[in-house]
């Protein structure tokens, strides 16, 4: 007999490996962080001795989602002003709302609030850009979530940050600090191309280099950046990025919207990885990236939900379903984006673009434990034809029972076990009305 | 001391009146199936005493929510076959399964089913379209919901009706059976343009102005219906339908993508309305119906959902907020669609297309107690900035915790108490694998 210290049992797990097996009255067993064996549940229940079975008859058993891209923190922001011009909706409300109040309390709370909320939407991974990353770090640390993030960088001060070179000794920092983590990785992240000097982003990537950590920014996400880097540039946005040596496999890119045929080439001959956001993407009305001609040519996308501020949550099964509608209503073809693929995008692509696919994004052995499990008795859920079109289209972040981290139980039905949500939930309120009142 | 029989206490109240008017620490008395007061919690309390209270202080008190076209017993078809060209989809799997399966048991497990899901998601109204239709009511009626709905009629047999004749009798049928019931409202509903003579629709028309019921079809879903009918009619479809007098105040139609500023202005002249379906127009990749030119023009717009087989599901909090992004996406401007308009599209709106404005909508004084109660303590929910942000971009179904249809609690703190879910999704289980068995 084999050792184990959790097995999960008896549904059909939804492995997302390169084969996209499916197993019905599954069971999978975990040995402190790692995935020991995936298969039939008599086959695995007969090889394995353990200390905690989770029985989840009627479920769904996949891998943790992959949120490629979001700032956490910007729960804090959450509804504070929609349905508005980009730059209006920036300069009146975004940009004085952090100015104002961006701070290590703000950050951390507010990260800690988005754990909350990932977690209870089955998402076990997230990407993070923002302000006094540190705090970010923490809060997923303590939440028992894996995440990779960086610290903002731009030519002018943040809140946290004064120079250029304060942002990368910070990134630094925390590179180092949390190198040997099992949990949290950190990348380099300048904002984007119209925030940050050359010099600025030829810095990052030796940085990057140096420790050999990925590299992302926000690129070309509507006409009016597009319009500009390219009066800006003086050439397209992704040459100039190449010149400057940034476009290689550790690079990834979010929004994409602008990208055209030889952009995408480019992309895919460098290995470059890009991040999907449809839902902030439709709401602040940046256009549609052509992700369909991306994944034709070679090149791998993730998905993410963006901030808060212009979503507005971060429920990936909802960025799923809308990805996939999305651009079939864009390209006029329902046959362009299958449920199968939007589900890869959120997992184990996800897991290429973040250069964790060794790690996690499918559930095979050798794998880190990270995984989500879904009720499937539901009125909604019922009946069940396919998994993956329930799952692209009918399951909602809310039907998420039960989720694994590292091998760690963090929420059980529904409870969270290592966040306080209560307490996480009271501090960002007292936040919002400070927010508020800095507004006038 | 005036006597109510429920009071619900302590939430905001949206109402969406004519004002929209919110009210904070608000409460609401019902007696029978009316509400009879709205207002201050304290004042209200003061002024009733009553039976039960329910006190729901972090919540929000709405009106239900109306699904202004569906076809509830697809349910039974949910997630059977997607992401496939239109026509392939319709001739190798919808209308097989259709044509093989659907019984009057299939109709009522698979409406009773769906009118779970409804109001385990908010909706206490939905408008339909099906076949045997009577068990549709049967379903709606047992469960307690408000609906408005019709046999399907068009040239050809469908598993129920021979011919055209039998059709329009069947439904004079469901007419006059449910005249005075307080919940089930019976409309006349040609199916399409392609699929209807002149004659049926002139017929149609007939008996829906003999009763004073809503008439109601699908109208210019995508570029190929536009065509087609373009070729048949030698007009265009607006044109045509007005000279066979089927447009005015009671005419309404489902999707409309295809309508241009012509067509939108003559619906704006007769009063004819628009029942707007963003998911499954995006699902089948149909286009986008141009929303806010109607809505400038006049033109009421509510919003369904449309059957479980293009969406996969009924939730009309993700309608809502797929409507709101869908529009600012596809006119590049994000201002062009409010949190506040989509949410009315649910609601009053909504209400308006079914002729039950004076009945429903808006929690008024003397209007009938539809309400669905949510729960606001949840981490993506918090903070709250604006009600109206957070019940378009935020809610999920899974957030309704209690739902009161006519004066009566038909869901409480997620249990429903007018249907045995555990049943009905067995039953539909079991109906499921015969669908799946008759597609070989």
């Amino acid at each position: 007999m084999i050792t184990a210290d959790i097995l999960v049992s008896g549904g059909t797990i939804v492995t997302l490996n390169d084969k996209d097996t499916i197993i019905r009255d599954g069971a999978l067993a975990i040995r402190g962080d790692t995935i020991i064996a995936v298969g039939a549940k008599e086959e695995i229940l007969a090889a394995h001795e353990c200390g905690e079975t989770i029985e989840v008859p009627q479920s769904i058993i996949m891998p943790g989602l992959i949120n490629a891209h979001t700032h956490a923190a910007m729960t804090c922001f959450r509804g504070i002003a929609d349905d508005m011009e980009l730059m209006n909706w920036l300069n009146r409300f975004i940009f004085p709302a952090e100015a104002r109040n961006v701070d290590p309390e703000l950050v951390y709370w507010g990260s800690l609030l988005a754990c909350a909320e990932m977690i209870k939407s089955g998402t076990t991974t997230f990407s993070d850009m923002y302000i006094f990353e540190e705090l970010t770090a923490q809060a997923a640390k303590e939440a028992g979530m894996r995440c990779l993030l960086g610290e903002v960088l731009f030519d002018f001060p943040s809140p946290n940050i004064k120079t250029p070179e304060e942002g990368l000794a910070y990134t630094e920092k925390l590179i180092r600090k949390w190198a040997d983590d099992p949990l949290i990785n950190i990348m380099v992240e300048p904002h984007a191309l119209y925030t940050c000097s050359p010099e600025l982003l030829k810095a990052a990537k030796a940085l990057a280099d140096r420790y050999k950590v990925p590299l992302a920014t926000h690129l070309l996400e509507n006409k009016a950046e597009a319009k500009q880097l390219k009066e800006k540039l003086g050439q397209r946005a992704t040459h100039f990025l190449k010149e400057l040596g940034l476009l290689d496999e550790r690079f990834f890119a979010f929004h994409c919207v602008m990208m055209d045929d030889e952009d995408i080439r480019l992309f895919a001959d460098k290995g470059c990885k890009v991040v999907h956001n449809p839902e902030s993407n439709m709401k602040l009305a940046s256009g549609v990236a052509p992700i369909s001609s991306m994944i034709r040519e070679g090149v791998v996308v993730g998905l993410g939900t963006d901030g808060c501020a212009s979503n507005n949550n971060l429920d990936m099964f909802q960025e799923i379903d809308t990805a996939a509608k999305l651009e079939k209503s864009a390209r006029l073809d329902p046959t362009v984006m299958s449920a199968r693929t939007v589900l890869k995008m959120a997992t184990c692509e996800g897991a290429k673009v973040l250069g964790l696919d060794g790690v996690v994004g499918s559930l095979e052995t050798g794998k880190k434990a990270d995984l989500c499990i879904i009720d499937m008795n539901k009125p909604h859920l019922t009946p069940l034809y396919d998994e993956y079109s329930h799952l692209a289209y009918t399951v909602g972040g809310a039907d998420v029972e039960t989720v694994i981290i590292n091998g760690r139980i963090v929420m059980r039905n529904r409870r969270l076990i290592t966040i306080d949500e209560e307490e996480a939930m009271h501090r960002v309120r007292i936040i919002a009305r400070r927010v508020k009142e800095s507004l006038g």
